[in-house]
């Protein structure tokens, strides 16, 4: 719903990526046209969120290809040459899954031409990034479609974090659901928690949906309780960072806070992830590790004074983990999976592994 | 346990505020030395707190006296210019039940001397702001050591929000409760929940449990139930604001939330609280209006940068209302309360009404 806010220009050869370190205050446009351009992106968070992260990534490819091909001029030996670039771009956030997948791929589509000249590498990687990017974003539309059927007319559904637009290659998971319905014809009014520490909800969420003319209210966290019991929220759906096996699903911080509390209204609290998501290695969410971030998100809520005194200690755990049991529906491009999860993941997502 | 925060210094005739606008950043005093500093403390928030304010107000009458007493010399008529001087203290914040309570209290001793002289006036007054600077903190010291037979050595107790020395005229309510335990010998750990949206716990609570030497750890107000269900709290307790007949108990917003994360985790949950937060003509916490506040606190954390896009909607219900059912005891001067709250608040509280 959002227009894309990761935009090749063919006439100027260049990504163009809506800086998000500046939203929702500025709409700034990031400008990547090389490696190095493209490493920056990734590594001072003009582009975060997984999925986008590895369309992204794919589009590095590309560059690293152009880069080496002005270097070369395609008639010196060039393939050394662009396998360190390649390596610079894997290396450009070490903990980036989808970006040392997505930059691994692509490497393995030039292992597969022997003989292929370096302009038809690049022709060839340039549509593969498109094309990823086309996909995740039908991915989250299929996704959205079947999430939307759960959504009725008139629901003011509360999120958490930012699962929308900004962090996949289009229309999004959590949020996607929320354009889904809206696309039907359902009138839906959101509410954005802010999601502290790093305030995804108050800066991201609100900033597509309102962009988007969606009806978005923003509340602080600790406000959710009290808008349960006030029956300002009918249902709640969140995006998922990794789901086990028997339906466990982590994902940002306070989405299992506000599971329970969903509980203890009687509010039906969904998850919406593609079935990449699922990690059926993990029998359960105990064995998901849950990653403890700066406490300097904590302490500087927008990088500019302190709200605690020097040296007080923090907690800031980036994620927690939802019991299946709290899970009303797990949405996925596949369909709407049901409890008891275990059959149903092992159903639906299982036969890929 | 913190050295008082309110300072009335004889010498100088002025008296010193630890002012609130500044920390837990800079340490610095405001000096109150005449109606025009005592009303820009209570109105710029130079000190917070109901209790704090009404000590603050009762002060304020005094340099009333001095400031009526210096301009008329004692000789000329003064009875109506310092009737002129007590309204303007007394709508220095229209909402602030203490300021008009402790301003009225005094002008009925005034009252009750007919023919009192304005120096002598003046002493009274300020012998009475001294009084009930002490009561209010014997009360609490009280409200203490009732509730620190409720913690046990090695605790680690969750608070939310600042109900702690520097909203009282000292020692605090619920972390009164805490320092009480600490000088039982007990050791206790805290949590101090940051408090959107506007940080009083990761402001105030956490600076002077830090400065009182307690080990105290700041999250976000959405880690709550993570932490809970990691075992990192032992018990919660809390402030109030109003409390009902029936034991409903108001308090800053997130309390309710915490109070139900509390209990899906088995965790005792305390309020604690002087019995003048009773009001007897609340039946239940249905009775208790819920103030709604600006939402620049929510979109402006610091006061610098907004976080939200402009002019988006922000819900910013400033309390809310956690039921009686989830309070497993009201910690009062006069001792705990336990349920049924209906009996035990009308006979330990009841009579005084």
């Amino acid at each position: 719903m959002l227009n894309t806010h990761i935009r090749f220009e063919h006439d100027a050869d260049r990504l163009m990526l809506l800086d998000q370190r500046y939203l929702p205050c500025r709409e700034d446009w990031y400008e990547v046209r090389d490696l190095a351009t493209t490493v920056y992106a990734l590594q001072e968070m003009v582009i975060r969120g997984a999925p986008a992260i590895g369309v992204t990534a794919a589009y590095g490819c590309y560059f690293c290809a152009r880069e080496t091909l002005r270097e070369t001029d395609g008639l010196l030996p060039w393939a050394e040459s662009l396998r360190a670039r390649l390596d610079t771009l894997r290396n450009a956030r070490p903990t980036a899954v989808n970006l040392r997948w997505a930059v691994e791929l692509l490497e393995s589509m030039w292992a597969e031409r022997p003989g292929i000249g370096l302009p038809a590498l690049a022709t060839v990687w340039l549509d593969k990034a498109k094309a990823m990017q086309r996909e995740d974003e039908e991915t989250n539309k299929a996704m959205g479609a079947h999430g939307a059927n759960l959504l009725a007319d008139g629901d003011r559904v509360m999120t958490h974090c930012n699962a929308g637009a900004l962090a996949t290659a289009g229309w999004g998971t959590a949020v996607g659901v929320i354009y889904s319905a809206v696309e039907q014809g359902k009138k839906i009014t959101v509410v954005a928690n802010e999601t502290r520490p790093f305030l995804q909800g108050a800066r991201l969420t609100a900033y597509e949906l309102d962009k988007c003319g969606v009806d978005v209210t923003v509340a602080c966290d600790n406000a959710c309780a009290l808008l349960m019991k006030k029956g300002l929220v009918d249902k709640v759906v969140v995006g998922a960072d990794r789901i086990a096996a028997n339906g466990d699903a982590a994902n940002k911080i306070g989405t299992y806070g506000v599971a329970l509390l969903a509980k203890a209204h009687g509010i039906p609290f969904y998850v919406a992830a593609p079935s990449s998501t699922f990690d059926l290695r993990c029998a359960t969410g105990e064995q998901i590790p849950i990653e403890e971030r700066t406490p300097r998100e904590v302490t500087h809520p927008t990088g500019e004074s302190s709200i605690t005194p020097v040296g007080v200690k923090v907690y800031n755990f980036a994620f927690d983990v939802t019991p299946a049991e709290l899970i009303a529906g797990i949405i996925t491009e596949k369909g709407v999976l049901t409890p008891p999860y275990t059959e149903s993941i092992a159903k639906v997502i299982g036969q890929k592994r």
